[in-house]
């Protein structure tokens, strides 16, 4: 994978920054709010029809939403495609998009959580480096990046240098000792796990894992987890990290295993270093991680160090 | 799948059954109930040590719940195995199984929901035609079988001949019209989803696939057909049996789509014709279906017939 991947041009001060809904709709009130603050920052912004047209816990039809994206790669002008915000929809255009396309106009994708589909189809089918991190819908709405935010935003997306240690805003923990090598992948575990059986499922051999959710209960966590296990993606993989489980954990009427207990009981048989904690994922504080770039990972002395650059000059 | 499948011997009037805990946890009066309402029937009864050992919300833990069923499997005194309920955990123990021994010991194993994933597994590496079905714990605790719930289990699991048109407890809706022959496998929804990428993926080639669930948002819904479609296993199967959804269509933040358009958003374009509403699932009236049995779909006329018997004498 890496070695074919393909790293778009960096961020320039006043790049066409395009918004696109590939998930769920937004408050068109909070869609300008955010179009206003990129452009404080200096940068042009282009709101794709997939943004205003909502149908149900769509941004838009699943046509208008491909239809947009495909749109925004094939667009020069365009110089990045940010995703407005999560919920649910990547999914559901995955077969709808045109992946030569966007490997002949690579440019930088930005989103998480649901957006974890698109990060994997593109990694994968178009072997494009895409950058997993805060939207623009979001973020401005929570009054824009934290101080940590901006520093991985700004190494991640401007500078075409090795990233180097990406710190954690929580303190991390080590639950399973060691140090792992590999290309960084994954993001959202719901997508992840809704991938499998897939042409998108994701590949994690000799990969470092990132894993997150949100509102997921023990035994839904339990159950994906199980998935990946069965599905030989946790023996396959390098090592992993854990961001934010954010309100997971809740029981099944009364009956519950704590999350760090489910961690134990089916991640640490598998016998690869594992970083907890990591301030990734749906948690106040999320940082920019490049995807298809190799990381290291050192479980016993907490760190995660992207080694390469993540976007070219 | 069909030219080997092993159907056990039918369930004689005064058959020992063994109940093994293959998911979640009960409670030890309602647990009594159940025994002693079988026991009333005629049939002897053993408990097996996986029902009575909760691990937060698994019936015991994974050793113990997949040694249980496999000392069941293995034991000849024992005529047939019936889940005591479902709730979550059949999965992590699918490779702790002994899918030879369920094969050379053929019987009757009954169960539903989260027991979807020991219906796959075995119909796919034992070759053992299953019972999808009302539990032990749940009938005992509502006042035993419904009339329409005691016939079909009686043509199930008690007669050695073809069962023939199997009614459902609810009016039938034709989603697409059409009819389909095939082997009738599925069950809940979130367990098949949960098996694709792994080695007990549910091979839906050719057969009548059976879709119910509980509980769940009408995103998870649509993520979870969009699974399967992606995963081709709608393009592949003959046509499809859609059970109860209960208590299924919780909007996402007060977006929602409604169930029977996410239907026709990914079920109707794979061609394939689709009966609606049988009352198999989490509804008052869950009927007992043999997977792994020739059924024929018929969802202009709205029948579903199975064409064999599914039992041997």
């Amino acid at each position: 994978m890496t070695a074919s991947m393909i790293k778009p041009h960096s961020l320039k001060p006043h790049a066409h920054i395009g918004i696109v809904g590939a998930s769920s709709p937004v408050d068109p009130a909070d869609l300008e709010n955010a179009k206003s603050g990129l452009e404080s920052k200096g940068y042009t912004v282009t709101l794709g029809e997939s943004t205003t047209k909502a149908y149900g816990y769509l941004a838009a039809t699943d046509e208008t939403r491909a239809a947009d994206i495909n749109r925004m790669f094939g667009d020069d002008n365009i110089d990045a495609i940010f995703c407005m915000r999560g919920g649910y929809g990547s999914m559901r255009i995955l077969d709808r998009l045109d992946y030569d396309l966007a490997r002949q106009h690579p440019k930088p994708l930005l989103g998480f959580s649901d957006v974890t589909a698109l990060h994997i189809a593109y990694g994968k089918l178009s072997g494009l480096v895409t950058y997993h991190g805060p939207m623009p819908v979001g973020v401005f709405k929570s009054g824009g990046l934290a101080p940590i935010e901006q520093d991985s935003f700004d190494r991640a997306l401007k500078r075409s240098e090795p990233m180097g240690i990406i710190p954690s805003a929580y303190p991390l923990s080590t639950i399973r000792e060691g140090t792992a090598e590999g290309t960084l992948v994954g993001g959202n575990l719901s997508l992840i796990v809704g991938l499998l059986g897939t042409p998108y499922e994701l590949d994690t051999a000799g990969r470092v894992l990132l894993l997150e959710d949100v509102g997921e209960k023990s035994y839904a966590v339990d159950r994906m987890l199980t998935q990946l296990r069965l599905a030989g993606k946790l023996d396959d993989c390098a090592g992993i990290v854990l961001g934010d489980f954010t309100d997971c954990g809740e029981s099944m009427r009364g009956c519950n295993l704590p999350l760090p207990q489910i961690f134990a009981d089916i991640l640490l048989p598998c016998g690869k270093p594992i970083l907890g904690g990591y301030s990734i994922g749906h948690c106040d504080i999320n940082v920019v991680l490049p995807l298809g770039v190799r990381a290291r990972l050192d479980a016993s002395a907490r760190t995660l160090t992207i080694l390469e650059n993540a976007v070219e000059d």
